[in-house]
């Protein structure tokens, strides 16, 4: 029974030579603290994006593990792709999953993000929840410019990294490390073929334009269904809850005359958003995940 | 990581005497493959009851112990409560929470009644899922006349034991073995203080007066709060999911004009009933607990 969980997403620079690709996933499982859920690799993008699990420390160590495998093995000098990189370890998110808190997740970013400057001189960057300043909490304005404008970049005061000296690393650039919420993918589908209703529901749900602060959406046709999505990404469930943004893209569908078919979850989701959702539809007074039998079981195994 | 879960919640008819529970509740916490979750005496009940949690073999083993420490302890032929009961340990139902069917609980129910009789010689009826023949699903129905009608009716040929010869024990009586879905009680506020509302409701939404199958209901008052309440015990909630109930409910309320203002879960409630709910609601399409990140961490930490 492991009481600290979490999750660590990270995304690397190399999606087409398997044996590269197979060795960073062995380095992570070399840890017996952490579990490699799934490694997801794209030629186009030239990336590959491993998630694992585990125990914080143990998940510390795979990371560091998986910086030792990348390195030697990618030169950013001569990757072309079509996903924007400036790190040969491109960046690495730490999420809370379960008995931990968000500010254990930042303690965990800069612990990394201290070491990897120490041990393979790789400059540092914190984001999101980690960041030292506002303007990097967002990782594509860190990024912008990537690897080729790095040199130049990380030069200017203000973007001085966190942790090393205001040089790139030759081959291996910057890297962004930080700790966010965990990510629900969630899309649902409309009961029309007409794109320009997606769209412009996608635009009233989505914080960037006027929506909920927490929700990134756009709008996108399913050819082979014949119907269109508003397929979402939902990056911070605690505060802005999934049933408060299915119920607001419901709204605005009947608005547009128009019904939802079917929703559907992409990826994982923490039991606490589908718990969270069962008990705001049901009007639950007092809902507590302590009045779940699983978790009431774990506890007690915890307790002996 | 106990990868098969069975709930047990044993009755037995001794609510008062401190030591006597105790040393019930001793004997269960012995097997380490079990945890007691939870102990409720009522001392007008002149009842006790057990919910514990564990692997089969392990559940099978704190039950046997159960009797062996309830048997000498309790003496029916002096029992006055106000609960019926026909046994010292008067119901036993064993529960699949996890990795385990009903058909596993059935076959366990049958193990343990048959060495009740062995080593106790203690008379054992199986009941619900367990039951050998229809009139004996109902558990009211096998105990109709209680340990005192009890020496007569189990000579009749149509309520033989299943296990055991057709004589009580002298102080133990008999005892009903079985195998039941997870039960699960959740109330319903109105926002009105007129009971007849309650009731109307309750009627209307509960199996045995025409609404749904696997609900019972009655109408009460909260005093306190100035309100009444749709009390419900949900029998089966993969046949008869909650969002139904809750939804029937509400129908109803509208019905009289009267809103819900809230609901209560009393007690425990499987993790499965919520995941339920919640994609009832937001309508997903094609929701597997598979898609929950612990569920998926959990298979992870047992695959290695």
């Amino acid at each position: 029974m492991w009481e600290s969980l979490v999750e660590s997403v990270p995304n690397v620079s190399e999606g087409r030579d398997r044996a590269a690709i197979e060795a960073m996933a062995t380095a992570i499982r070399e840890v017996t603290s952490v579990r490699l859920l799934d490694v997801q690799s794209d030629r186009d993008h030239h990336r590959t994006v491993f998630t694992l699990v585990g125990e914080p420390d143990g998940v510390a160590d795979a990371i560091l593990r998986l910086f030792a495998a990348a390195l030697p093995r990618i030169d950013l000098r001569t990757h072309r792709g079509e996903h924007p990189r400036m790190g040969a370890v491109d960046v690495v998110p730490f999420v809370p999953v379960r008995g931990v808190t968000m500010a254990d997740c930042v303690v965990l970013a800069r612990r990394v993000g201290r070491e990897v400057w120490d041990r393979f001189r790789v400059p540092v960057y914190l984001y999101e929840e980690a960041a030292t300043r506002p303007e990097r909490r967002d990782l594509a304005e860190i990024r912008q410019g990537q690897f080729e404008a790095f040199p130049e970049k990380i030069k200017q005061p203000e973007w001085a990294p966190d942790f090393g000296e205001p040089a790139v690393h030759p081959t291996a650039g910057a890297t962004v490390i930080g700790a966010r919420e965990f990510l629900i993918a969630f899309n649902v589908n409309l009961g029309t073929s007409d794109l320009k209703i997606a769209k412009a529901i996608a635009q009233a749900v989505r914080g960037s334009s006027g929506g909920l602060r927490y929700v990134k959406a756009l709008g996108l046709t399913l050819e082979e269904r014949g119907i269109v999505q508003v397929s979402m990404n939902l990056t911070n469930y605690r505060k802005t809850p999934l049933a408060r943004v299915v119920e607001m893209v419901r709204a605005e569908a009947v608005r547009y005359g128009v019904s939802v078919v079917g929703t559907e979850i992409v990826g994982l989701i923490p039991e606490q958003a589908l718990f969270q959702a069962a008990a705001h539809y049901m009007g639950v007074e007092q809902f507590s995940p302590d009045l779940v039998l699983e978790r009431r079981v774990d506890s007690a195994l915890k307790g002996r």
